[in-house]
């Protein structure tokens, strides 16, 4: 008998939350994504920096629509999935772009600095509030990665497996290096307005700038090879403004798409999480990770993942016995989470079959 | 007898010439520093993208100090080393800051576009005004390695030695990507003013994030780690614009220093001849390279040069008898060329005693 699958788009309120900083946030609200049979065992998704709550999707497809869905991966028929729109996101969750409950206008710069912690800690209270206090699976990528890791050693008894993908034990000073061009960018837009942009003159170019950025730092220089070489536009006149190169589109059009559907401040803030991105922050070195974790862990890493390096996600959880590290040969790089999931998704349907934790192995 | 050496920093001027695009550029002047006896064999040097015709230097020191100068690698007692800042550059040599002849105003965006094969001609013409019709050497990394290769394909009769280092025959897609978000930075500061801006509102933004952006593609993420990681400036409030990780200060340093000593507009079109570099373009493919090339090559690549893989110089001058390739092992990735010198200088040392091309041979 199939169940029924249940398709919810919804916010949750979760009232005030005191964030790591020691700011209190108030009224605060996750907007989520809910699918699957109520009575399934769940499996939370977190999503990464310019991903939003829609997983599997409804009308438009989601973003990890092929992985998760009816008779995917991750079985939507068997499993239900929900996703929470980060804290600090700009598609439905507290970020800077709601109304503070307190001035009765948008937050903007006003909005306090959140972390991945304080992300996680929000997820857990609106779990409960939906009446979930076990996880069958937490999973995720990049940013999403960085909350499976926190979600592990911050509720360990939540779930029965972590699935890290295509994520650091910190953010190496690398990464930071791209977060920091980017913030650059977006903070000397003029339009910018230290925060405080009106709607109608958001920075339009400075987001756009960030968001080539970080494309050069998803893909692999053989990928840029393969998919663009190089190749032209038609014979127009040479000039500084216009593509010349046919990468040169693809980046110019990937700018101006995330413009219109992201806000800048959402970006700034959800950078500097990345940022201070740092498991052992305040818990020592990092061998506590296997001690303090307590779910079966699947770690996937992406072969030339630029930021990520793959080798850092091994030798977090080589020492795990019930740890598991499995290395994607991809062309993608750190885009691999997003992609070919025929090469990962089975490992992934495989892990979660496993119903139990393996308690006091470690 | 040690001979004397002398040093000369001037202009030399070449009449008009014809770029490769048809256009004619007049009243061409080449900025150039000449270090060496006047009797020595000459050894040209080309600049990269931010040099200048400094290599050696006099009351500063100048770029390549330490792999040039007396009793260096390159050794200004027993050859002549000259350096013209490029055209298009912004030191001395004709480029978008100078006067335009015709109009007698600033060029600005009026500037033709140029290319690598111009930078080349306009030199060979500025090395006939100066009486030498013969180099024994050419070298130069990253820009200055587009020139060495064009030289060789272009000249191939003026020179004994051709010594080109981190870079590759074409520039690949992954580099034009860098160079486009390069672009789209300048071109979108408002102070850019599509390339008539005032000496007194230049797009600084826009500049130091393009400098920013190359900053990450000179050195590998190893070098990052290592020199930075994670150390953090005093504890300062978290905000969206000041630093925070001392490896964004470093970027922030490196963007606005370059600010005050370059161009906009130079930058611009400099990036532009890189994009355009492919030394197959109208020449077929690229087996002709060892046939057409007449003298020595001495190829170096660096470890992990993101933009410029070593493994395509290599491919380039494998079959060449006359051709040699050596790999040097570094954390610097690209930015190897400049620093670490006793690592290759020794090469490049014995390499330029040989005083005969092997002619006939290829």
């Amino acid at each position: 008998m199939v169940r029924e699958t249940r398709y919810e788009d919804q916010t949750v309120s979760i009232g005030s939350l005191t964030l790591e900083s020691g700011n209190d946030l108030h009224d605060v609200k996750l907007a989520y994504e809910r699918v699957g049979p109520r009575d399934a065992p769940v499996i939370l998704v977190c999503h990464a920096l310019t991903g939003n709550q829609y997983t599997v999707g409804h009308e438009e497809e989601g973003w990890w629509k092929g992985l998760v869905g009816s008779g995917s991966y991750i079985d939507t028929a068997a499993f239900q999935v929900i996703t929470f729109n980060v804290l600090g996101g700009c598609n439905g969750s507290t970020g800077p772009q709601s109304i503070n409950p307190v001035t009765k206008r948008r937050y903007q710069a006003d909005f306090p600095f959140v972390s991945v912690r304080d992300m996680v800690h929000s997820q857990k209270k609106a779990l409960e509030k939906l009446g979930i206090h076990q996880l069958h699976a937490v999973i995720g990528g990049s940013l999403g990665g960085m909350q499976v890791l926190e979600w592990g050693l911050l509720y360990p008894d939540w779930m029965t497996h972590l699935i890290p993908l295509a994520v650091t034990p910190t953010l190496n000073a690398y990464g930071i290096a791209y977060n920091a061009i980017s913030r650059y960018a977006i903070t000397n837009d003029p339009n910018w307005e230290e925060g405080y942009y009106s709607s109608d003159h958001t920075p339009t170019s400075g987001l756009a700038t960030a968001r080539m950025i970080g494309m050069i730092s998803y893909r692999t220089d053989e990928m840029f090879h393969e998919k663009f070489g190089r190749s032209r536009k038609g014979a127009s006149h040479e000039n500084h403004k216009e593509p010349k190169y046919n990468v040169e589109s693809y980046l110019h059009y990937q700018g101006n798409k995330l413009v219109g559907r992201f806000d800048a401040n959402s970006y700034l803030y959800l950078l500097k999480a990345m940022d201070n991105h740092d498991i052992s922050e305040g818990r020592g070195d990092l061998n506590f990770v296997n001690k303090r974790m307590k779910a079966n862990v699947l770690a996937i890493g992406f072969k030339g993942d630029l930021i990520y390096p793959p080798e850092e996600l091994e030798k977090l959880f080589y020492h795990g016995s019930s740890s598991q590290f499995y290395l994607v040969d991809t062309k993608f790089g750190h885009d691999g989470f997003l992609v070919e999931f025929e090469k990962w998704g089975p490992h992934i349907k495989e892990k979660i079959l496993i119903t139990n934790k393996i308690e006091g192995v470690k």
